[in-house]
Order: C-alpha cells, then sequence, then structure tokens
C-alpha cells in the first residue's frame, strides 16, 4: 500500500523538514510514502473572511484532483476523533490491508480545510485539544505512522 | 516568573535540539526560560521491571532535588488532562502571576515519571493520548509556551 501526505502549507522551517525527513527515511524498509506540501494560495495578510474562504475553497479543489477515484483520504482536523497510539497503529494496519491504490494523509494549512475534503474523508483524526503548526502535524503524523509500523512488526522503539 | 523545563531524557536528535532551541530563542522577548534535560540513569537494555523502578525512583530524586519549596511543579503525562491552546493559555498567564519562585514543568524519560514527582505537581497535563517521544513532547512544550504568550499578549502567530 503507498501513503501520501498531503500537507497544504509548505514545510519552511529548516528543523521540521529535517524531521520529517527523517522520520520518512525510517519508514523507508516499512512501507512506501511520500510527501507533497506547499499547495497553499497566496493572500495579503489583512484578507477577509470571504477572500480567505476562496483560498480555502482553490486549496481544496487541488487536494481533490489528486486523488483518484479508488483512494482513501484521511484528514487531520482539530475537531476529529483521538486515538491512542495503538487504536492509530489498528487502522494503519487495516488501511494497509485495503486494496485501494493509495491512501492520503491530509493536514490543512493557515486557512484550515475545505468542506469538501473533510466530506471525502473516510475519517478525521485529531492529534489534540490544542493547536499546533501545520508543520509540527506533519512530524507528529510521520512519527506515529513509523510508530505504527514499529507496533505492527512488534519490534522495539529505540529513539 | 521564571520558567524551567525539566526533561528527564536528553536532547540528543538534532532536528528536536534545533526545534527546541528555536522556540526558546521565540521565548526570549516574553519570559525567563531554560531547559534542563539528561538526567536520566543509565541501565542496561534487558533490565527488569524491579531493574527500571529503581532508575525511575533515582530520577525521581534528582528532580526533587531540583526543586525549592516554594517552587511550582506541573507534569507532563499521558493520563493527564487534555487543554485547549486557549485554556493552556489562561493557565500560564495565571502562573505567570503566582509569587512563586519558579514554575517547574517537568517531562519524563523512558520510564517515566516517578510517582513523587507526579504527586508533587500541582496539575498533570496530557497533550495527546497518543504517544510521542519525549524529545517532541519537548518540543511541542515549548511550542504551545510561546503561543501561550502570543495569546496573553494578543499578538498574531505568524510561523
Amino acid at each position: 500500500m503507498r501513503f501520501r501526505i498531503i500537507s497544504v502549507g509548505k514545510i519552511r522551517e529548516p528543523f521540521y523538514d529535517q524531521g520529517i525527513k527523517e522520520y520518512l527515511k525510517r519508514l523507508k524498509p516499512y512501507t512506501n510514502i511520500e510527501l507533497l506540501d506547499g499547495l497553499e494560495e497566496k493572500t495579503n495578510p489583512q484578507a477577509g473572511l470571504a477572500e480567505i474562504a476562496k483560498c480555502r475553497q482553490k486549496e481544496g479543489r487541488k487536494i481533490m484532483d489528486l486523488m483518484g477515484r479508488d483512494e482513501i483520504a484521511v484528514v487531520f482536523d482539530i475537531q476529529g476523533e483521538m486515538l491512542s497510539s495503538a487504536k492509530w497503529a489498528n487502522y494503519i494496519e487495516q488501511l494497509n490491508g485495503r486494496s485501494s491504490s493509495r491512501i492520503n494523509m491530509i493536514i490543512g494549512g493557515a486557512f484550515g480545510l475545505d468542506e469538501r475534503v473533510k466530506q471525502r474523508a473516510e475519517r478525521k483524526i485529531s492529534f489534540s485539544p490544542m493547536t499546533f503548526p501545520h508543520q509540527m502535524a506533519v512530524l507528529m503524523l510521520t512519527e506515529q505512522i513509523y510508530r505504527s509500523f514499529k507496533i505492527i512488526r512488534r519490534e522495539p522503539y529505540h529513539k
């Protein structure tokens, strides 16, 4: 099964970038996974709500266009359900056995995620009731996918 | 008010180290904050439960010895209560106004935290029902303290 993390926001900070690359590298022996980031629409900092909604909609269209019909979408949203790492690993194991061509794990940017994308997702998951930067969310996600494979394979988690 | 983050585990990974230093740097204009890490007791990887409990106890003693009587302790524990970033910022604001000489935010290592330290804490807080590495927890904590000051001062959170 192929996994793709779609991050609307660009990974800009060098330390987040290095951390995400590190977990993706550690995941290499376990699965096929890639990151696609930087789909964000540009707007000026004084943009009103209508302008922001338009940007979010455009970003949503880009995400929808990236996914084939048989692909699975999972979104990360502060309003989503929270899971333990063990339950999350069960879900990853289940996803891994499905016959879809790809699983997309989607993290919104500064404007949040378009309603259409949320509707398309089979599950909405939250890491925390706390708000974290999108770059931190991508780091958390890569780490939790790596942890899942360690749990599934019953291997010790060293670092 | 002075804040001190006590991380039993050492911050080893360069990307976590850089990220934590970046948030501590951003916090400079807002508060007095320092990180103390690497209090862990060494044991062999085949250590049994009794051996691990002894290490945890020794780590606990070191933490207790670090804190003066009038200092405040807050521990981070997966069993703790979860808060939104807004409620967490309220708590930081409240702590900031207290007459204690220091606030210690304590994150356990591979063996977890000693019961004595948990008892000493006025609050046990959890970031997520998911298990994250202690280094990630320290990064999350520095980011959430930085976010709190941005919320308290009603300043925009840029990055």
